[in-house]
């Protein structure tokens, strides 16, 4: 295992779009939504020993999440846990994480990616990923993953790639053209027909040196702010100092920051069964399925007459449902949603509705 | 208050119907179904307060549901409670009722009613109940109460009546012709259109004296069981008596047992908003709806888009429900049932399917 090699999972999300599984106590990648056993958090971590030693992976999340991540993964030590007091976004927290591994290793490549996926290719996942180190710490390279698309989804970023200019030694990776925001249907189709395009992956892969230059060039004021504090960096003042500056950042993201407009970035193509599992839909596929096509996680759940549903009960819950075509049925900590699947984006307004007539403890 | 009324009132069932709710350890009549704040059993004392002192009500029920009775009455005094130790239909019971009263008060007249059912017009019950007692008490008859039918419910049993033998003092009151149990749909119209038939409601009203005598003749292998025992009843040795006699008692109902053969039966034509709650359907009935009819009992219960729905939560889960057309919700100790109202006859069919595969332990 190569001891240069650092990993930043970035586990500060807040979303409820999992509500009343995912809670602001307890988002999403802290919860078993696949119903295996571990966390999103947990699994990503898993994936990533496989690429470097486990005293070289960070978790950026949250300050109030910290315990919960403590809880989680008892294998790491205090000092790898950074914690964001404030959201803003990716791009100040990956500063953050670059100056504090600069202080212990100046030499490091560094894999940044997001703890609340799910990938079901995990041998596929850990060659790309190795593929992608040993290319950034051989070139001057910003790369990010890109995900072979398989249907116009209009919830991802689309990264167009040029065919012309291939790494040798991968020829999965190719320098970028551009990056798209979350497109339109027809313009989702018509990037899908050109073949030139692919999801954006939020994963990140750089050699540190190259990635705190390219903030020093493209967000210069975030920048100052880490530099200000480097005699602070792993040390009893580091948690002061952040609470401190960290709020003093702007909030933006690591694409829209530096990716966008870096010149030397590079996606390496990839396919190892990946989704950001940004809504009940994309969670439904990855979850086996009965022969009515019913997506269950529990133990006891009983379905009579029922097609097309995703039930995600608490292990030893017993329900009993009939009758439903195509509804999400969730429970947790007490609280029941159902909802037609196709209505899931109406899940947002449940949760403002709840937190205004119910209170904020169950949101 | 008379000193001479008392009133046994039957809460031995074990119907599973409105499973999760009711279950084998806490059966319809000790919950509180309409979300009162009081249980259907606690409900049936309460209105009979108002006929006869409260030491003169016993309550008939299975040995498993002593406690519980003594939890919901506290009230009441320990040989207040009459312990079936097998299920044996109501002859038998109201027989050792008969036997009890008749050690302390030989004279006493007698209501005898269920426990489970709902009765929304109080004051007009207690003045029939009344009317019933003071008739009883100066007549050689077995009062049955009788409901004026507003449909042809094939769910009950129907009482003709001879028009032309009403009693003086309350024309309410009229002699028996038949007793019919549950007609098909055809009937049912018939007995609806004739306008001398009406819904027995399993509440008798009789001076003791005529009850054991009426038991004497009709049921004669019954009564002797329970006449073997008159040194017991009252006394410590009851327990141990009942023990051994009660499951000795063939299994028949007081109607077919003694109401459909005896020739004074009168019944009185009632009307004070009763059901025998026996389906969800009749239960939606007399719960209070919202503008989307739906009939919601908990405190916490948020519906978006959803009509025709009967949903019942504990009083302080917060559920959730979206798009659900003509469903009944449950959810009671950990179980959550969802199910079409109209295929509500199904449910007893899953709390078979639950104690095979979960086990008896949530039925």
């Amino acid at each position: 295992m190569n001891k240069n090699y650092y990993c930043v999972i970035m586990a500060g999300g807040v979303g409820a779009r999992f509500w009343p599984m995912s809670r602001t106590s307890q988002p999403k990648q802290f919860i078993d939504i696949l119903g295996t056993g571990e966390s999103l958090l947990q699994r990503t971590f898993q994936r990533f020993l496989k690429v470097c030693p486990p005293e070289n992976i960070f978790i950026a999340t949250n300050s109030i999440y910290r315990d919960l991540v403590k809880q989680q993964l008892p294998e790491i030590s205090d000092f790898q846990i950074l914690c964001e007091p404030s959201r803003r976004n990716t791009a100040p927290c990956i500063a953050y994480a670059n100056y504090k591994i600069h202080q212990i290793n100046p030499n490091a490549t560094v894999v940044v990616a997001p703890s609340d996926h799910v990938i079901t290719k995990e041998d596929e996942f850990t060659n790309v990923i190795l593929s992608a180190m040993d290319a950034a710490t051989h070139n001057n390279w910003l790369i990010t993953l890109g995900i072979q698309p398989s249907n116009p989804n209009t919830g991802y970023g689309y990264i167009q790639f040029d065919e012309n200019e291939v790494y040798a030694k991968d020829n999965r990776l190719k320098k970028v053209k551009t990056f798209t925001e979350k497109p339109e249907l027809e313009m989702a189709k018509q990037f899908l027909q050109s073949g030139d395009f692919l999801w954006n992956a939020g994963i990140f892969i750089w050699k540190l040196e190259n990635s705190m230059r390219a903030f020093k060039q493209y967000l210069p004021e975030i920048d100052e702010l880490f530099q200000s504090g480097l005699s602070y960096y792993n040390t009893p003042e580091e948690r002061d100092f952040i609470d401190k500056t960290y709020p003093m950042c702007k909030n933006i993201s690591i694409d829209y920051g530096v990716m966008e407009k870096a010149e030397n970035v590079y996606v390496l193509s990839s396919e190892f069964g990946w989704s950001d599992l940004g809504t009940w839909g994309s969670l439904y596929e990855h979850l086996p399925k009965d022969k009515n096509r019913n997506a269950i996680v529990g133990r006891n759940v009983m379905m009579y007459n029922s097609q097309d549903c995703i039930v995600n009960m608490p292990k030893d819950k017993l329900a009993v449902i009939q009758g439903l075509d195509g509804f999400i049925v969730a429970e947790d900590s007490g609280i029941l949603l159902i909802c037609r699947k196709e209505d899931e984006q109406q899940i947002r307004q449940f949760v403002t509705d709840v937190s205004i007539e119910k209170g904020e403890k169950y949101v």
